[in-house]
């Protein structure tokens, strides 16, 4: 099997379950008369990211991995979304261009080494497979995690088959 | 690589940094005069599972994992931990179990197909790297990351970079 079977499909399934638990969190607000900003401000702890930047990084881990590991262009996305909808916009866009990589892109990158920032002032470098398994998924799936945790937290009536999509 | 490079490690970084965690967590229970009962019983919501059978499900994800993917005997451990203590030794003798895995028993085993139980009535099949990428992986980074949720919204000082291991 390629590499590419190993990340592609993994990142696709949370951008896609993450849509769904947006859509889900949306009609909720509807239903309760909840602010939208309200939820996507809301947090677990006065210092932790709020919901929207949550799903912001996970749109960026998930872009960002394919192009480290098929070294091409870093994509860099502003972090300007304030509503559901426009989260929504910004998984879409993350779909389609992870979608954009074909498996021979990926072919042998499991080896390859991958140069990434680690904060700003210092850079790692490991192993393509190395990358994808301490760095990227864990970050990715913590993130879309969170934001599945800031929603249950607040009454949002979604559960585990939502954040694995496959309710 | 072997696949073996795509699962043991991820799964043992997961098990080891969720271990740091609830060491500090046992630290926060001591300092603050908290029940540490109180904090493994904590939840983000009434319905969802507290902390302790979070961390549970993260060994039994990682060790059945290892099992499911290279045929072997699937372990079953009883969910009767009630302290730090012995919930770090649940997943100090997982780290053992997972690593008594050697890297030949995982070669092929991303193509081969997996079968497993999803529901007390039904079973899923796919193969190997599906296995690990749409249900193993997220599975274990929802607990992981649920767990370090309810020790953040509770105040235990800690972060991604616990999460991650690296800190």
């Amino acid at each position: 099997m390629s590499f590419y079977d190993a990340v592609v499909p993994a990142y696709l399934q949370m951008l896609n379950s993450l849509t769904g638990l947006l859509t889900k969190a949306e009609a909720h607000c509807e239903a309760k008369k909840i602010q939208p900003e309200v939820l996507l401000g809301s947090r677990l702890y006065p210092d932790m990211l709020p919901l929207s930047k949550q799903v912001q990084l996970v749109s960026d881990f998930a872009a960002k991995g394919c192009a480290r590991l098929t070294h091409s262009e870093v994509p860099s996305m502003p972090d300007t979304e304030k509503t559901f909808g426009e989260l929504k916009q910004r998984l879409a866009k993350t779909i389609d261009y992870v979608k954009s990589f074909k498996p021979a892109q990926f072919d042998g990158a499991d080896a390859k080494d991958v140069t990434f920032p680690a904060g700003p002032d210092r850079s790692i470098t490991m192993t393509g497979q190395q990358f994808l398994s301490s760095f990227s998924f864990p970050n990715l799936y913590f993130h879309a995690a969170t934001a599945h945790g800031i929603l249950r937290h607040n009454g949002v009536e979604i559960g585990k088959r939502d954040f694995l999509g496959v309710s």
